[in-house]
């Protein structure tokens, strides 16, 4: 299978029985994502508040529901029954409570874990603030059992659009990860979202400089005048 | 004056008597350069071979009338004569060479510095190698006086681009220094460049994001069978 910029593309095929956990499933960005998935996976929307998790996956099946999708599947839990529930587990946690999210969860063996997680900071500007590892993702595989494997998604797409179904996400998504399986399961995800394209940009080691690129596009936000910049790879 | 993105743009007028010197004149990028502002400034052509300078710039000079332009500058000589002449002066030399070149040349006090350079190294994949400074342009900033005002642009544009003139160069230039008046006026040089389209990118502590882009692009363009990769903010 070829995509139109002429390259050998995943050989994953979409697998919609495949579930995929949202940790933080509640915030901006994990609601958006379940919005975004819940038709073409099996999603499991998991916060610290199991109350707050089962209300948003209700929402979230009534709003596609109401586009005339009525096949989709979304069940809200605790964080611990997106990470029980999931094959692919997303991360969708600030960097501040990072360690204190994984270190209250178990059960990581043998999963994706896809971190679209920035470490930044902001004073006069936006700024990258990695930790000694080097980068959120590199911290986070240390937090993890070997067997999970860590891949970086999703990262410099705009917060704020994640939401809004009727706009379009056409953007690039630089993918890396050490796990080239891993990756492509989550490059086919990516490329199952919006007209989001994803790109292979090799080990977990290139994530400093992809997380670092969230900062720069919200300083380029703010200093030019635009809203919700995001990349594209051309 | 308002751009087509509605931001207020750049206060400065295009000066066609700017005298623009490109240290590393006869290297792809600077050659290039050459060509694609020969007929906007005033270009002085330095390299640390004045005879290969003096024929580059012949070359670029009859390239230029061969396309139509018959009121374009350039003039080849030393690295030297291109810090002397210039008021902006681009240093398209690589990273390995910054040190020394910076040693072998004076006369930097206020002037506008244009740092394109990636430290970059190549294993198995391309990684970003950054001085002990934190990026190529913050140690360069610590080799040249204090009134000297640098500028970091043109970093994620592909090298093989630059020479042919048929080539449009769609892609976005993120800028970024400490002066103000420098950044915006490096910024009216990049918008006088085929498509190119400047973004200010904040203080020059964001050049270590801004010079890793290229390691990325790199890594991207090779495994996913592309050519040239740069990038646009959108």
């Amino acid at each position: 299978m070829y995509n139109l910029r002429g390259f050998r593309l995943l050989n994953v095929p979409r697998r919609p029985d495949m579930k995929i956990g949202i940790v933080g499933g509640t915030g901006e960005i994990g609601e958006g994502l379940a919005r975004r998935l819940s038709h073409k996976y099996k999603v499991i929307l998991g916060s610290r508040d199991r109350d707050r998790a089962e209300e948003t996956s209700s929402c979230t099946i009534d709003l596609l529901k109401g586009r005339g999708c009525n096949n989709c599947y979304c069940s809200g839990g605790t964080n611990q029954d997106a990470v029980d529930g999931g094959e692919v587990i997303v991360l969708s946690i600030p960097f501040k409570h990072l360690k204190s999210t994984i270190g209250s969860l178990s059960g990581f063996e043998d999963k994706i874990i896809i971190s679209p997680i920035n470490p930044i900071a902001r004073n006069d500007y936006f700024t990258y603030q990695p930790p000694p590892e080097g980068s959120a993702a590199l911290a986070l595989k240390t937090m993890l059992p070997e067997s999970a494997r860590v891949v970086v998604a999703f990262n410099n797409v705009a917060a704020n659009k994640w939401k809004h179904l009727d706009e379009e996400l056409d953007y690039s998504v630089a993918v890396c990860g050490d796990d080239n399986e891993a990756k492509r399961l989550v490059m086919g995800i990516v490329e199952n979202i919006s007209h989001l394209k994803a790109y292979d940009a090799g080990p977990l080691s290139m994530s400093p400089i992809i997380e670092g690129i969230t900062p720069l596009v919200l300083n380029i936000a703010r200093l030019n005048g635009m809203k919700d910049v995001g990349i594209e790879f051309k």
